[in-house]
């Protein structure tokens, strides 16, 4: 196998450690673990409206942003290893859900539309730029996991054991 | 239909802009429309073997946050529809993607194992915990959209059409 060739396989894991304050607010740690990268310290709360105090966006805002952030950089990080040369790089994106609700009880909610509008500054041929965020998606860990239904585990604490919920 | 069992459906829509800065730096703006919250601000970056400058904390740690700050959120707020009294909430979460490399061609993920620990500091019976656990998964918008596969849009602008990715 030619050197070109080597296949390289990784993880990528973040460890996140939440508390709740005030009313509504959690404050959250997140390390990206074996980078040896973070904690980064950042706080989530809801606006009056919805029982909190209004100290820091709300926990969708940062999904959101990070979403975002995702393609973007795996557009720039891509074009380098790819030699196809790009300047600025504008993201429009669109994420939407539908919620329902039987009298007071806790509603149930769904994903209904998530889409993102890019503009890439580049003299790169069109096919070229296809190809760049073609592989942007590919390479992207946020969209890698919305594009498959995952199985995420709860478990809760009960005296001193962890029950699956 | 009595008053209590009234069916209300409601919409959840964020919108972002990113703008691309520096050398792997994003900026960008989040809202949540309809609600009139936002715009808040948000930047993200990566560390400096990633090619970046270390600036700010890479998308997925915001990501991560957002996913943990919403379960927690959920927790709480239906804590007090469903009248199942808690004090402290506490959440360790761990999330993991795998990436495969072939040379230097751009390196592909996939989502590999997403959990969370969930600790509740209450007085009330564990199967209370347990059904407001359930319920909170449900109302949590991201526990939902993980949950299923998801058609992610990706538009890119030539000239002055935008094309389907």
């Amino acid at each position: 196998m030619a050197e070109s060739e080597k296949e390289l396989n990784f993880e990528v894991v973040y460890e996140t450690v939440g508390r709740s304050v005030g009313k509504m607010r959690n404050e959250i740690s997140i390390s990206w673990l074996g980078a040896n990268e973070g904690p980064w310290e950042m706080a989530t709360d809801e606006g009056k409206f919805h029982g909190g105090e209004n100290t820091a966006p709300p926990p969708i805002a940062y999904w959101a942003a990070g979403f975002t952030g995702c393609i973007m950089t795996q557009i720039r990080a891509f074009s380098k290893r790819m030699r196809i040369p790009i300047d600025d790089v504008t993201v429009k994106a669109r994420f939407a859900w539908e919620g329902r609700q039987i009298g007071r009880e806790p509603y149930v909610t769904s994903p209904k539309l998530f889409g993102f509008d890019i503009e890439i500054d580049s003299e790169a041929p069109a096919e070229d730029l296809t190809r760049l965020v073609e592989a942007a998606k590919k390479g992207c860990f946020i969209d890698q996991t919305m594009a498959v239904a995952n199985d995420v585990g709860h478990r809760l604490k009960v005296g001193d054991d962890w029950i699956d919920v």
